[in-house]
């Protein structure tokens, strides 16, 4: 009962395989190889993007922090979501990779970027023209959020609209935002500048692609990544693994799995009175539930994050708490039936 | 009419002349001197700190930077009020000199930090524990807050209290916070670990002391320091600044007469129909009049700044527009009269 | 004819096998998985260090950058030889890690760190005592060296006892030195603080194990890992590289492999009155021969550098060029004699 | 018997009266002053440079580093002598303001950088073209070098032609070198990019005067000095400085006078058969004279550095220990002689 995390689950058969046969004799080190070149004309054609780059890493948090330390000189403002990856769970990698530039985290009634309080404090920091202040550069999106909902194109058009300002796009479940939007790649990333592509969460070992739309930050991402130690030398691994995920979309494939499984447990927790707090978009289910649910759940070995400060299992039995459920590729639905009866009594 | 800054003064003839006598002969450099040796007992005696170690400096940017990098580590969190000087008008030096440290600027009803919102947050921070998330390492206050009001000592020590963590206080305009709350050095300091006390807005010409409570403190600071480019080598120069400053209770006179000069502003202003927006403490005034009195008075050739994105003078005249007023130890009351006065139709 | 560099070949079959086999079901992430602690235990009886700690990662640069970062704070300085790949190949990660520190990097007679300049320097810069200067923090050393020379115990010891301070090395081709030293890992390992032991480069995909042997370290290497983008997720597949890596002993296998070919082609070349610059102790050879006989070999195609500034082929035929040949765990008979059939007529 | 160094020294009565004289009302804050404005004219027509921008500025470190960091992105090398303040007395400044760039520090066979070995590395280092290494990005001279030498015009001219990159130019002590040269202004800056112009050990209290000269770098600069905590508030009193400084060659006046002690100085020792270690261009004296006539001089309370790692007073007496040696302008002819004197026995 493996709800911790996607990133608990194993690589898909296919991107093995992709491995094992990417495996054979020499190969130029750090990108020059011909799988690295494919992967990169496999993403061109994908997003419609004939000038974009793409760099094969292993790090989500690597490729954030590089894409975004492009962006920036080190006193911009990056604006973020306030749940989002960069400003809660990468230790300030983004700001540390970018040279002490602030992330400015903004709340909202969900988990995505709100274009009104987004366009009221961004005119209000333009406001603050002069060397004192620090200028509005970029803004972060992640999608699917960190709570598990979608921005559709729509959505991402008007955040773009309402800053004005480059958009970097962190993705590391991009692949369940686009299973569950039914977008094109294309729509799903004409407003971007930068993009950081997992597929490690849905499928692969470790392999992200960092995309670069906008080719003028092309040398500072460089710099960055190889300074961030993220220029790895038998990068033919990393890339034959996004290339066989993207092969006859089983990147799709994989990530419409995870979002059914979510789906079930999502209906499965409602039937038992559990509450749902954020849409359930795609792989992620945030969801209250009593005290002692949980508390028997855990006794019969699911493994879940609780959420929050109080999480302790022990006081009174009909509290609720929030919990966190993931699903991923290899979710099968006797997983989320063994984790439904865990709650029962 | 200068009201756009109290560092729009100049120098008290005390400190002048203090100027003038500590220009005798050769003394040791970078603070080894004797001037410096009796700032030292000076402020030693001042907070009843025999610990303490004070620093003279000539920016409180750089005092407040190099202080607060020796209270965290590259990845450590710094809570700070959403207006505090290092979050807005300092372009990212604190996280400069901290190498990536992350500011977390919160919200309150008026321009002090809110104990119970400051124990939510580290609470919730502290929470998570691993190392994905940043860890909460201290709170930096403002004493006179940015927007002129006061924290008294109760105030000061239920932040520390709420928090739990080691307090910075950037003190630019702390003879003004003394002036008000009639508390002592020690009282308003005794909660804290690191001072910025500044002379420069209160009569110095740049003269700035950091102030080191806790001893642990002391080599990370002094490296900070040199390696900002901050410790000057004819630092008796900045010492006797403070010296002269301190001497006869010079600051807190400074402070009260500016102080009163702001009361005067501020009762004029409200004759006048003016809305204050925050109380007036000290010496700076935030108050909503008539874009056309704001006009009238530009005009005639008052000096101080509107506040936020749309400060327009052209347009509805009876719109009403925030300015920012700032008095000084040397703003007299003509200058308060020919302000008000610049109001009228 | 791929004498480029060891991270142009492949992954050993037993390594891949080990993949594959640790692609079972859900496990913990980041390092929190059975596999990770089974090498965590592997090394330490390896090394006979039952307090060292061990971190699955894969990139050298980025071990290499998390441990020095570690040892020192953001104004020391860390020795090392100017041939270093931390000081010319990393693009200066390892000072962007350490905050602005300082590599220092020092000249000797051959590719190591000669112990009497190495006193000399250190010595002159603890002189330098006071708050001005930088003070001396660290050594690192890299075995076998970037101009694949090796280090001995004893060589070892004499570097930490010449310079008094803490040793991080460099291993990204250790298996290399070993193989040619003879001397057990914890012979090779007894003076270090920290080691990168890279598996890479001989035979694995991309794997580095960083070794901490003085736990005083361990809370600020996680955090510049894990800011660094350097805490991967599924953190198994890598540890069980290292794993099969070391099984009966398959590194030393491998490197005694590589070596040996590098003594087969600095035979060839010396007969072929090629002159070698530096001793061929591992997989490296740094040998010059005749510009009209690179221009043959590389008509021929074969793959390796030429060093240096003056690297054109075109110009008079006779003058000598140096070149670096590296073999590896998967370079056959037939490829040195290919490479050096290809320098023939 | 102060010559531990001219910083050391007072405030020259002229400047000191030019900073009461500027102590009359209101000005605007930070450089918008009528004073600084006045130097912005009167530093474009000295160095016959329209372009040209000027910043007060009360550190010299500082100057040096934010000049610096605007130079260069965070992976650059800055080539210096390996004696410059900016690599040995600066505790990182430079490459802390500039985000991990690199100092690469060269020798010579006396204090100023040697253009044929800054030729060759520059090339050398230009060689290694790809991400891995890390690109030439400028030279940093001082003029007097730290070991009291001038470079002539025609000399920096070499240097900029010898590296083909920016220079930067540290001019703590620039009016000694422009006193004994006899060069123009013009002519010593010409090749520059920047020049960070101290006056602070020339008679002033805490000024140096940063210069650009080549107005692209203006809007990086002008943000490293922001968030290095060097945009002083009351800037006035900084320019003022400056502008008595040059008033009527009172700068060339001074630093004649200095250099003239450091002459009388030089003869006096190499009469008592001590040896110059470097010419004696400016102000600076470094000679060699035995221990035991140290051990007087110091006795009879000598203040002056002595040099190096082994400085101990103890030991053989007639062991020869280089010291340094540093005029002012306040140095007066009864000072020489009176450390003279305290040579004899």
């Amino acid at each position: 009962m493996f709800f911790a995390s996607d990133n608990t689950s194993g690589v898909h058969p296919k991107i093995m395989e992709a491995l094992v046969k990417a495996n054979e004799g020499f190969a130029p080190a750090y990108g020059a190889d011909k799988i690295t070149d494919a992967l990169q004309e496999r993403l061109r054609d994908l997003f419609d993007a004939p000038d974009a780059r793409i760099y094969p890493m292993t790090s989500g948090t690597g490729a954030n922090a590089a894409l975004l330390a492009a962006m920036t000189p080190p006193w911009g403002v990056i604006y973020c979501h306030e749940t989002a990856h960069i400003e809660v769970d990468e230790r300030g990698a983004a700001t540390f990779f970018a040279g002490g530039a602030k992330l400015k985290a903004l709340p909202s009634t969900d988990s995505r970027l709100d274009a009104v309080t987004l366009a009221k404090i961004t005119t209000q920091d333009r406001g603050n023209t002069d060397v004192h202040g620090m200028p509005p550069v970029a803004v972060s999106m992640t999608n699917l959020t960190e709570f598990g909902e979608t921005y559709s194109p729509a959505q991402i058009a008007e955040i773009a609209s309402a800053s004005a300002l480059p958009i970097h796009m962190d993705g590391a479940r991009f692949a369940n935002a686009m299973a569950k939007t039914g977008a094109t790649a294309w729509e799903m990333t004409r407003e971007l500048s930068t993009l950081s592509l997992g597929a490690t969460k849905t499928g692969a070992m470790a392999a992200e692609a960092a995309v670069i739309f906008d080719p003028a930050l092309i040398p500072a991402f460089e710099s960055h990544r190889m300074r961030g130690g993220h220029n790895l030398s038998k990068a033919r691994f990393v890339s034959a693994q996004i290339l066989a995920w993207l092969e006859d979309d089983l990147w799709l494939e994989l990530a419409t799995r995870a979002n059914e499984m979510a789906q079930l447990l999502a209906q499965g927790i409602t039937e038992r009175g559990g509450v749902l707090n954020y849409s359930v978009d795609g792989n992620m289910i945030f969801a209250s539930l009593p005290r002692a649910t949980h508390a028997r759940a855990k006794s019969k070995g699911a493994a879940y994050h609780l959420w929050g400060a109080d999480t302790a299992l022990a006081g009174a039995p009909d509290t609720s708490l929030m919990a966190r459920f993931v699903t991923s590729w290899s979710t099968t639905q006797a997983d989320v039936d063994a984790l439904l009866k865990a709650f029962d009594p």
